[in-house]
C-alpha cells in the first residue's frame, strides 16, 4: 500500500504557460513526504529538537509526463526505494486525481497512464543541523521505516545505489 | 535620492492569468529593502550572528495599480518613512523600468503613472531571535538609517503611527 | 458562519528566520479565498473559460501578529466584506488551530487572541482576461456571493470603502 | 566560455533549516536559462507570440553538494549540452561567486569543488502553447543555439539520450 496525500492546485503553483511551474512539483513532493513520515509517527519540528539533526536532499530526478493546472485535484505518492544508515532514496508520483480513481475497466492501465503526470526519486540524507555536516539516521526513524521497506532485491531505478 | 533595485520577472513569479502573482511583489520589496540595508552596510546574516536579533514584518499595505509580466525589466524602491526604537517603516514602489525612464517631456508625470506598479508601506520591528519578543533596534543600525530618514513632520500614509 | 480552510505549514512556506515567510501568508489567504468561492459553487478555472474574465487582487492590507513555523497547523478564515459592481473586499484571519480550537473557559477571548497569527482585508475586482481591463462581475457570481454577505451597514475596517 | 548569471539569496531562498530550499535550485537555474537565451537574442515572451509555442521542462537531474544560504552571493551557468528538433539538454552549475572567483593556485581544483554548491541536467521539450503538445524547435532558434553547442561526441552525463 502506497502512501498518498492529497493537494490541490493554486494560482500560486501556476506560471504564465497555464500550467504548475516545474519546480512546484518538489515543493508537492516534500508535503507528501513530510505527512508520510508524519503518518509513520515522525515530526520534523520535534525531531530536530530531540535529536539536533535535519533531513536534507541531496539528489532528486524527476521526469515530467503531463502538466497540472489551476484548481486540479492531485495525489502524490511516496514510497521508501532503499534505506541506509545516512540516507534514504524515495520514489514519488504525482497523479491527477480524478483521472486515477476512474474506473477504466477495459484500459486500466492506459487511465493510469493519462493520471500519472510527474515521478521522481528523491535521495535524502540526514545532517548536523548546527554543522549541516552529515551524520546518521536516529535509531528510532529508521526502525520506523523498516516496515515500509519494500523488496529490497529489485533494482533501483532512478538514482543510483547508495553506498553509505 | 530614493533607492532602487533592477529586478526581472521570470516565470516563477508569473501565474496562470499572465501576470506576476500578487504575493510575489512582497517578494520584491523584500529584496530592494535588502540591498538598500546592504548599501547601507547592514548585512542581515551578519547583525544576526552579532547581534542575536533579525527584522521581522509586523504589517504590510500594498496598492496594486497594473500588472508586471513575464520579462518586464522592474525598479524597486526603498525609502525610510519613519523610525522608532523598535520598528521601522519603509515606503515602496514597483515601477515599470522602460517607462520610468522614458523621456515623455510633453507628459512626464503621465508617463510616471503608467510606470507605477504596485504601491505600499511596510511596517519592521526588531526581534529577539531566538524568543522571537520584540526588542530595541540596535543603536549602530538605526546610525545607519538616521541619515536617510525624510523629513518626519509630514504625516505617514499608509501606515498608522508607531508609538513604540 | 466564518468559513475556514486549514493549511499545514510546510519547509517550503519558512524562512531562516525560523518563521513562515511574510509573503506566504497571501498565498495561504489565496487558497482560502479559493476554497469559500468553491464552496459557493464557483470554480475559477471554469469560470474564466465560461465568462473570459479573472479575479485580480487591487489591494492588501495584512497585520502580523505571531509567527507561524514548521509543522504548525492553521485555519485561514474568508469572509465577505462587501460587495460592488467591479469589486469585493474580503477579510482574513490566519489562526493556529490547536488554540483556535482550545477550551478555555475561564478566558477564551486570551485564547482567540493568542491563536490569532495574522489578520487582513483583500480587494479584489475583476477583469477582463485578454486585457486586463476592468470590468463588471457576472452577475451568477454575485448571486453566488450575496447570502453570505455580513450586514454591510457596519463600518468597514481596513480598506477604504468601494465606490466602484 | 561558460554563460554564467549572478543570484543574490534571498529571505524567500531559504527555509527553516538555514538554508536555501531544495526546489528553488530550479528557479534559481530557470533565470540562468532565460538569461542565456536572452544573450542569444531569445526574448521568450516576444517568441510564444511570434511562434504559439513555449519551453516546457521534461526531466531534470540534480545532485546537492554544499547548502547555499542567506546572503550569499552565487553564479548560475548554463551550457547547452545536446539539441535535437524537439528537445534541448542543458547542464547547469549552482557556485558559490566568492570561492568561485577566488586565487587558490596551490590547489585550484578544491577551490572549484568548495564552490560548487549544486550541479544538474535540464530537458527542455518545445510545445503548442494553446495544446501543449511536443512540436518541432522553430529553426532559427535552433539555429541561434548551434554556435554554442559543445562537441556532442562526448556522451550526455545526467540524461539519457533524446530521441525525438
Amino acid at each position: 500500500m502506497v502512501f498518498s496525500h492529497p493537494i490541490r492546485v493554486y494560482w500560486e503553483d501556476t506560471d504564465a504557460g497555464g500550467i504548475v511551474f516545474y519546480a512546484n512539483y518538489l515543493k508537492f513532493m516534500e508535503r507528501a513526504r513530510t505527512e508520510w513520515l508524519r503518518a509513520l509517527g515522525i515530526e520534523q519540528q520535534r525531531l530536530r529538537e530531540q535529536t539536533g539533526g535535519l533531513f536534507v536532499v541531496s539528489e532528486t530526478r524527476l521526469k515530467y509526463h503531463r502538466p497540472a493546472r489551476l484548481d486540479d485535484q492531485l495525489l502524490v505518492t511516496a514510497q521508501l526505494q532503499e534505506s541506509g544508515s545516512a540516507s534514504l532514496i524515495i520514489e514519488q508520483r504525482v497523479l491527477l486525481a480524478d483521472m486515477a480513481g476512474s474506473q477504466d475497466e477495459a484500459a486500466p492501465s492506459a487511465a493510469a497512464a493519462r493520471a500519472l503526470l510527474c515521478e521522481g526519486s528523491i535521495r535524502i540524507g540526514w545532517v548536523n543541523a548546527a554543522t549541516l555536516r552529515p551524520a546518521r539516521l536516529p535509531a528510532h526513524v529508521l526502525q520506523s521505516l523498516t516496515p515500509c521497506a519494500p523488496d529490497t532485491r529489485h533494482p533501483i531505478r532512478g538514482l543510483s545505489t547508495v553506498k553509505p
